[in-house]
């Protein structure tokens, strides 16, 4: 394991020896975004077992039938081959010394320093730097500095754009168009092959030797899906060559491009170039550099004191903001946020209940605008949800588990991993049947609309998503014999049982949202008319409403047994108990799944990840504490954190729970999904959740800060080691700093337009 | 360069030194197959830069509208990673000694030893062999040997079937079916995207530990395109360890697929794949080095006698052999030879001229019936070539310049390369205007008639296809001013001149298409009247013959200038003369066009390959020898050999004007295209056609032997270097053995059932 953690004080995270057997380590979390593209940080120089990623968010193409539609990769235009007097530069190859990869999340910059001698007895200095700007989203800059160090060398150089990748073996392009102009500017169009989309990738390459601009021959070479050029120069020793690379890429889905053809496109985002040719990678970087600090590091700041291991904490807290800006699409409501960011081809691009349980209070409680956009993607897929519902025999708005463009409904794969009896591949069942994705969605939408005050935004979409979704619920409701309602045949959270009855979490969430529905009825119809003269004409309010009360009263809602567990689903508690320590230990996920086949898992009392916990966490109020401990107690024995979201709602329960060592152990193993020592977890990509997830440790768990009932509570509890915790929250428009100490905690309202009521420690404040 | 050719004498091919930097060489040179498939040499360990090829003759597909049909590379079923102690085998990490890679072309069979170091100390001693199943067409064997050296290690293998691989990045297969049965046996289906082809994969391994079969428990694992097994076992110090991976691959394209459904082809292939697991590997390899033996070196045996570099001379010869079993598809007429037969993705798996000018003597001489099949696929691809004549305004058949799947008509892609000057990629316009194949394939059809006396073969196809193109021709001609028809706008064999005028080769060739097909009308009406009667009603003779021989009177023919030379087009000789020695000093090809654009070079006096000169080799009779001799020496100081298909035809003529250190010359090089020292230049795969160029190099030009007028003549002349020279041959089904010495030529027949009479060096002699 090549990192290290000595430099994050000053926001880097370092890789100080390659790992060639664990490259997507470093490639996923050491990955570069705007939000509008994410570029993995495979290295210039090509290796066995990469993934060269670039992704632009929202651009989803279908390869065949059998697939499901996918964020495809772009060319790569990351790769630069260097030879030093004919010896291919390659980190298993000759000798490398002083290596260090570093990712500044401060300024967004990524770079890479390593002395190297070749075979040949040559010895280089390379330094590698990248940028992909925050401020101009399709801008992407490169820069190699090559020392020569003690003997002359000959440096050849190959670069441009390479189209040959795949997503895991599926092309989603046709090549359309390749060409050089005027010898330098190097242009490849390619298409996706079913939805269409024209993607513009340009790159120009500008050279300095010992500082003076250089003008070096172009060889121009075009093959198939593989535009380059060739150059190469003599360096004496001592001297340096700087190799720039400045790339841009467009696409006819972007909201920029709209309107313009193809040929129009072409033409614009080559005089983008140009300017980009002018700025230079230095002033790209120093602007992405200066809109990475005013648009999140000074507007949303974090703060923790402390002994030297939280010095790892803020770190992490900082790296989770750095990602969650990365994958963020702040610049188009027509797109979510992949369930592995934008660092990686895992899980297609796809948003789930991520996006609302996990990821929109950051979002919501720091970048409401951003949050909103979220949620505008919701209603923007209604017509999806709607096909869904049809599909499925129910009505309303019943949302995809997996969600990817617009139209497209249900994109959840079919088959995933291995059955260790069958030898098939293992049917998922999710895209079916995990349906309180629905009820997430409209408590998200909730939530937002709390929390933000955003009564536009409610009134246009949120109103209607809520009651949309109950619609959904009540036709979905099953009469039991029981003359009670239930929901039947589902998977809950926990995605090792499926085909369960009464889930608890499906279960209550869907009663929340049919009641929640019914209660904005009442309200609109008194207070604003005119919206529920609207909605009631889209949703036939006047007939449903009656009818999702009475579906909320008469759900079957599972209750705690006598020892105060509450029942996850009515055949959890009857399964098998086994003794799960060895999968425990494993650093590696659902190593289960290597002894037991799925079919035998039904069986067992194993939890993939938090079920109960979650329920607990987002209606704390409704379960009396003697509940919530019996079933942590009972949970925690049985959970294998086999997913990712786990760890950080065990975390934030057991901060309410006042364990607070329990807490923050769980803490530090969320925040070392992606940054902690599992070279093999990241290879897909980051978790993008546990980032909001990260975030929740601190903010609500030991920042104690939850909306309830409306209203803002914050109870803190700081861990041992922290003496400190300063963060920023929107609350209904107003920005306030909570700053808490051991004995103290002050909110600041830093907007100051209008008082804000909030409760801390019990106690009201107003600021 | 890691070639060495110490072993030749053994038939062994040997690469001494891994050269990473190279991979192609190998991968193509030591490719193996057996008509039905060919599989590149890639290694089991994979390498950046390596190109992993499993091609199953005949099953093109086609990418997009963009693309044109191509094989398309099967999943990959030769990776076999191993770690010894956690540390990936990896030629570029750790230290190797004692390393040999072998290919020995008598037996078929691919090897690898090495001796490795990991990075972490331990060294084992690897053993790899490979052979493709001559005996049956289905199968594959690998074996490998691992021994623990100086310490006990941990070794684990992965190994499966990988189906990311791609085309050059285009994705030519939908993933249909993956599956373990019993836990051992893998099965993957594939389905081409456009020709629905499925192809069935199944492998399975067993290992032995010191000799004693070993069970090993087996890690079942299926991701997307991809099914693989984990297995690992501890090792004590001096212990050997032996792993075979069995596979086999059927396609319902197979004829012995015919009728099957895919799931009765996907339980016979794994019935067949149980079978073999019995066989193991060494019985696979002993039962198809019996057929290699039997099938190709008893019945087409050659025997160079002569100095010490006669025995490279004589391995050339036995490599062409070996190579031109291994792509011939000698079970199915439906397909074809590629310019790179079965090792690599070269020319996309298209046949051209190459088939009946440069490798169709070969088989018709040594192979008859497979030499039919070939010409039966020129039949069977009618329906496209009246396709490509309707589609371009003419009549009759038009055969594709680049030909594929039977029905697919022209496959020529319409770009390659990049023009220095536009910067975009060079239109081909071979698909377009290199019309000179249709008169190649009658030539070939004639040829084949004549030489093997397969009368049943004409009256069924070959006197069809004679006229069928002549019919083409006679629609082709244009009636110039001067009262003569012209083929106007063509591109010749010399493809730097496009759009060129009355270029010789197409007009003699087309000529004597038409005179052909008028002689034969007239022969056929008198000796065949019922075969005349159908081909009439098909071809209306009685109207087109006597169009046919107006045409063959009137097209105008090029004449010698008054120097003697013979003007290849209206065009070439009023070119620039340039001083080529630059580009034919560069150890790569087409490096001209480095320095000018395609649009520069139609006005340089510069030839890509041989062009008057394929002529006079194919038509000696029709030109003086003084013609000859002045055109060479005019041509030969303006060509590049920038196609592989030059250097045979300069050597046979070199020997024709008794330049017997020029023909040697020449023919050493045409051996060298692929087995000499230029690492770049069988990256896509090696030349096809110049394995045929080096057969006629030395049985047409050493050998002297000639199909002149209908009669067999043989004129030999020695290499200085050479004292002996044997083969054989089949001449009117009857089969010759040619002994040569510096002062004897032996003819016997060894056939014996009727009397060949034949010209030797100008003697009749009966045999």
């Amino acid at each position: 394991m090549g990192m290290n953690y000595e430099r994050i004080n000053e926001w880097i995270l370092t890789e100080d020896c390659p790992d060639l057997s664990h490259l997507g380590k470093c490639e996923a979390v050491m990955a570069q975004g705007n939000g509008y593209l994410g570029l993995r940080a495979a290295m210039e120089e090509r290796y066995v077992g990469e993934t060269r990623n670039l992704l632009i968010n929202g651009t989803f193409n279908q390869f065949d039938a059998e697939e499901v539609t996918e964020l495809p990769n772009a060319a790569d235009i990351t790769a630069v081959e260097l030879w030093i007097d004919g010896q291919r530069f390659h980190l298993a190859e000759g000798n490398w010394e002083e290596y260090r990869r570093e990712l500044n999340i401060r300024t967004g910059e990524l770079t890479r320093t390593v002395s190297w001698t070749a075979p040949n007895g040559k010895t280089v200095r390379l330094s590698f730097q990248r940028v992909v700007s925050l401020k101009r989203l399709h801008d992407i800059g490169l820069k190699i500095t090559v020392e020569a160090k003690g003997d002359p060398i000959e440096l050849k150089i190959r670069s441009g754009i390479d189209a040959r990748v795949t997503n895991t073996g599926s092309q989603h392009f046709s090549e359309i168009e390749k060409r050089f102009y005027e010898k330098k500017y190097i242009q490849f169009v390619e298409r996706t092959t079913q939805s269409n989309i024209d993607f513009v990738l340009n790159a120009v390459h500008q050279f300095a030797r010992n500082g003076e601009t250089a003008a070096l021959q172009t060889d121009v070479n075009i093959e198939r899906r593989y535009i380059f050029a060739d150059y190469s120069i003599a360096l004496k020793a001592g001297e340096t060559f700087t190799i720039e690379k400045l790339v841009n890429v467009q696409t006819t889905r972007d909201f920029d491009a709209a309107g313009l053809t193809l040929s129009q496109l072409q033409e614009k985002s080559l005089e983008d170039l140009k300017l980009l040719e002018q700025t230079g990678y230095d002033a790209l970087l120093e602007e992405s550099a200066r809109e990475w600090q005013e648009e999140v590091w000074d507007k949303i700041p974090v703060v923790i004191k402390g002994d030297k291991d939280s010095e790892f904490d803020l770190f992490a807290l900082r790296y989770a903001q750095y990602q969650m800006r990365l994958f963020l699409p702040r610049h188009d409501n027509r797109m979510n946020i992949g369930a592995k960011g934008l660092s990686g081809e895992g899980y297609k691009g796809h948003c789930f209940w991520d996006t609302e349980i996990f990821l929109l209070p950051y979002y919501m409680f720091t970048d409401p605008q951003a949050a909103r956009k979220l949620e505008e993607y919701r209603y923007l897929s209604l017509p999806g949800a709607h096909r869904k519902a049809q599909e499925n025999g129910y009505q309303g708005a019943m949302f995809p588990w997996e969600s990817a463009w617009l139209d497209d409904g249900e994109t959840c794969p079919l088959y995933q991993g291995t059955d260790i009896i069958t030898g098939k591949p293992i049917k998922v069942w999710s895209g079916i049947i995990e349906q309180h994705i629905s009820a997430d969605v409209a408590f998200g939408v909730w939530q937002y609309g709390v929390i933000t005050g955003d009564e536009d935004f409610m009134e246009k979409y949120g109103y209607e998503i809520i009651m949309d979704t109950a619609i959904f619920w009540r036709s979905r409701l099953e009469d039991g014999q029981d003359g009670r309602y239930h929901i039947n045949d589902v998977v809950g959270p926990d995605e090792y049982h499926e085909h369960v009855n009464d889930n608890a979490f499906t279960n209550y969430m869907a009663a929340w949202n049919l009641k929640k529905a019914a209660e904005y009825c009442e309200i609109l119809k008194e207070s604003k008319p005119e919206l529920y003269a609207r909605l009631d004409e889209k949703l036939n309010l006047k007939e449903n409403c009656p009818k999702w009360k009475e579906g909320a009263e008469k759900l079957y809602l599972p209750q705690p047994t006598e020892e105060g567990i509450l029942p996850m689903d009515d055949r959890f508690m009857k399964g098998q108990y086994i003794d799960l320590t060895k999968y425990k230990q494993q650093d590696f996920v659902a190593g289960i799944m290597k002894d037991y086949s799925l079919d035998q898992i039904q069986n067992i009392q194993v939890c993939k990840q938090a079920d109960c916990l979650v329920l607990f966490y987002l209606m704390e109020e409704q379960f009396a504490p003697e509940v919530k401990k019996a079933s942590w107690d009972y949970y925690v024995e049985r959970t294998l954190h086999d997913s990712s979201l786990s760890l950080s709602t065990h975390s934030v329960q057991a901060a309410d729970m006042g364990d607070d060592d329990m807490a923050y152990d769980l803490f530090r193993k969320a925040a070392s999904i992606d940054l902690g020592p599992y070279m093999g977890s990241s290879n897909e990509g980051i978790h993008a959740a546990s980032f909001g997830g990260v975030w929740q440790c601190v903010v609500y768990g030991f920042g104690g800060v939850r909306m309830l009932n409306g209203s803002l509570r914050i109870n803190p509890r700081l861990p041992g080691n922290w003496s400190e915790l300063t963060f920023t929250l929107y609350w209904k428009g107003e920005k306030l700093k909570v700053t808490v100490t051991k004995d103290h905690v002050d909110v600041q309202n830093l907007t100051g337009t209008k008082q804000v009521e909030l409760s801390v420690n019990g106690e009201k404040r107003s600021v």
